[in-house]
C-alpha cells in the first residue's frame, strides 16, 4: 500500500499464463480481516480490528480514522445518521471538531501504529446537551478475548494505563449560514438527535476547562511555569492547500490541522539543528488541538510554534502552536504537544 | 468531521446538567452505519457501506481506501494477511502498488462522493503469478437489494456502466533490500499467498499494455493524436513532505503520488488562468498512474505536467503528469488524467 514497487522489479509476472486451477473454492476464504463491531450497551460501542495503511503513518490518518469512529459512534446510540444528517430546516448538518485531545505513552502513541497491529477500541459517548457531545476512546493492543466494555472515565481522565491510547472527541453541531462560504458556520443539530439517555461526566471532567484556557491564553501550557523553557521558535505562513485539505463537503477537514501543526514542528525542528530522522522517531505522548474558528478554501494562516524543555528532563518537550487568519488575524488552531525527543539539540 | 467549528458558535454547550434520564435503554441502538461484507466466492468480495469523511473529499482519501480494499480483498481471497505479510526469511513484505486505473463517468465520478453515500463495491482478484496480483472493484450506488455479484470484466473493460465507478489495481510483493532504505526493493511474496485458484484474464486486458506505455513514453497519453493539441505546461520541484507523505512502515504511501499529480494539475490550472473553484469542480472520468520506482523520505521529485485539449470537445482535457527523481534522473510516478473542465482557457 506504501510501497511504491521497486524500480529493480523485474516485469516477469506471467500474462495469462498461470496454471489452470480447476478447483477455485478448494479452500475457504477468510473475512479478509475484517473490523468486528459491538454496540456494548446505551451509551457505548466496542470495535476489533487490524490497522490499516489508511489509517496510521506519519500523517493525519489516524486522527481522520478516530473521527469516523466518533461519527459512528453517535450514530449507533443517538438515533442520527451524522453522515448524512439534517437540521429542522432540511439542511446539511456536521458534527463538527471542537476539542480533539489524544493521550499515549513511551509505550503506546499513535505514531507507532502500523500495518496489520491487532487493536480493540471501546467508545463511550457523554450528554451534553442538544448541541454537542463528548466521545472518548480507549485503544488497547487486542488481547484476545478481552471483555467488550464501556469506556470508565475514571481510568480516561486520572488513571491511564501505559498499554492504553486515548482520545477524546468534544463535537459540535454546526451548518453553513452561507452557501458556498465556511466562515459563519450555525449552531444546529438534527431534530432526531437523541442524548438524554447518554451519562453525563462529573464537571471536573468537562472538556470546557481544557478548550477554555486555549481560547483566551492560545496554549494549553502554562508558559509561566518554572519546570519548563523555551529553546525555539517559528512562524511561516501556511495557504490552505486545495489539494489536500478539503473534506467531502468542500469544508476544511479537521485532520488536515493536525498536519499544519506537524509542519510547525517539522519547522521548529529543522531550526533547532536537528534531523528529520529523529523527527520521524518523535513520540507524542499528548496532543491537544482546540478549533476556534473556520478557514476558507483560499485563506492563508499564520502559523507560529514555540518550543519549551523541561528543566528536569530534557528529552521532554513541550511544542505549541497557533494558527490565525492572516486576513482577520483572530485564531483559527490552538494546539499543544507534549513529546519525548530522541535528540536534544545544541 | 469536516468543519471546525464557528468562531460564532457561543459556548453554551451545559455542563454535567444534562436531563437525567434513568432509562438508558429505551432505544436499541443502531449499527451505527457499520460496513456489510460478504465472500462472494473463490475470487470475489462485496461491501455495502456509508462514504465517511476519511474516504471522500478533494484529497486522496478515497484512492488510499480503495487502496486498503484491495488488500483487505486479497487476504480474504489467498490465505495470506498482506498486512502483516511476510516473505520466506521472514521479511516484512508488502503488496506494493504498480499501476492503478480509476475509470468513471460525468454520472458517478470520485471526486462526486460525499458524506453519507451508500455505495457497493463488488471486488475480484485476478492470478497473475506468485509475484503480482490484479484487483478490480465495481463501485456502485447502493441501491437496496442488489446482487451480491463478482466482478464482470467484460463489462469492466468493454462496456462500464456510466452509473458505476470502476478502479484496477496491479500489487506486486516487494521487500526492502536495505535497512531504512526505500531504494532497491526487491521481489518477494510470502509462503502462504495462495492464487493459482484465481481466474485468469484474457491477454487483452493485461494492465502489462497500458503501463508498458507508461514506462516507455512517460504517459499513457498519445502525443501524437492530432484529436488534441496542447494548451499548456508547467514544472516544479517537490520535496517529499514527511509530515503527510509517510506510511505506517517509513516508505512513501502510494495515495500521497495522487496529491503530487493533483498539485501538478493545479499549478498548470492556475497558469492557464483558471480559478481554484473550477479546479474544485473538474470532473475526472480516468485517472492512470503507474509506479516506475521509489523515493525516499529525503528525495526530490521534478514534477512535468503538460495538458491537451480535445479538437472535437474543449471541455475534455488530458493532463499528464511525470515525476522523476531529481538526483538521479530517473522516473518515479507516471499519470494521465481525463477531465471535464467547467472552464475553458482563453
Amino acid at each position: 500500500m506504501t510501497a511504491t514497487v521497486a524500480e529493480p522489479v523485474a516485469d516477469t509476472a506471467p500474462d495469462n499464463t498461470a496454471p489452470d486451477n480447476t478447483a477455485p473454492e478448494s479452500a475457504a476464504p477468510s473475512r479478509g480481516e475484517q473490523p468486528e463491531f459491538a454496540v456494548v450497551d446505551g451509551h457505548s460501542v466496542w470495535r476489533r480490528l487490524t490497522v490499516r495503511p489508511g489509517m496510521c503513518g506519519h500523517n493525519s490518518l489516524f486522527v481522520g480514522q478516530v473521527g469516523d469512529w466518533t461519527w459512528e459512534t453517535v450514530t449507533a446510540l443517538c438515533d442520527t445518521n451524522v453522515f448524512a444528517a439534517r437540521d429542522a430546516d432540511g439542511n446539511p448538518t456536521y458534527l463538527a471538531f471542537y476539542y480533539y485531545h489524544i493521550q499515549g505513552s513511551p509505550e503506546f502513541h499513535h505514531g507507532g501504529l502500523t500495518f496489520g497491529d491487532r487493536i480493540e477500541v471501546a467508545s463511550s459517548s457523554f450528554d451534553y446537551g442538544s448541541e454537542s457531545v463528548l466521545t472518548l476512546h480507549r485503544i488497547s493492543r487486542s488481547g484476545g478475548g478481552s471483555a467488550r466494555t464501556a469506556v470508565d472515565p475514571v481510568e480516561f481522565f486520572e488513571d491511564p494505563r501505559p498499554d492504553c491510547l486515548y482520545v477524546q472527541n468534544f463535537n459540535r453541531w454546526v451548518t453553513r449560514s452561507a452557501e458556498g462560504s465556511n466562515v459563519g458556520l450555525v449552531k444546529s443539530s438534527p431534530p432526531d438527535f437523541r442524548h438524554g439517555h447518554l451519562p453525563t461526566l462529573p464537571a471536573r471532567y468537562s472538556p470546557r476547562l481544557a478548550y477554555k484556557q486555549a481560547r483566551t491564553s492560545h496554549t494549553f501550557h502554562d508558559v509561566a511555569d518554572p519546570g519548563f523553557h523555551q529553546v525555539g521558535t517559528a512562524s511561516f505562513d501556511y495557504q490552505i492547500d486545495i489539494t489536500r485539505d478539503i473534506n467531502g463537503v468542500g469544508l476544511i477537514y479537521f485532520a488536515s490541522y493536525f498536519s499544519i501543526v506537524d509542519r510547525a514542528l517539522l519547522k521548529l525542528w529543522r531550526r533547532l539543528g536537528r534531523s528529520d530522522a529523529s523527527f520521524l522517531t518523535r513520540v507524542v505522548t499528548d496532543h491537544k488541538l482546540c478549533y476556534l474558528g473556520n478557514a476558507d478554501a483560499d485563506s492563508v494562516l499564520r502559523v507560529s510554534v514555540q518550543a519549551y524543555r523541561s528543566v528536569d528532563d530534557p528529552r521532554h518537550e513541550v511544542f505549541t502552536v497557533v494558527a490565525t487568519d492572516r486576513t482577520t488575524g483572530r485564531a483559527i488552531a490552538v494546539a499543544t504537544i507534549h513529546l519525548t525527543t530522541p535528540e536534544v539539540s545544541r
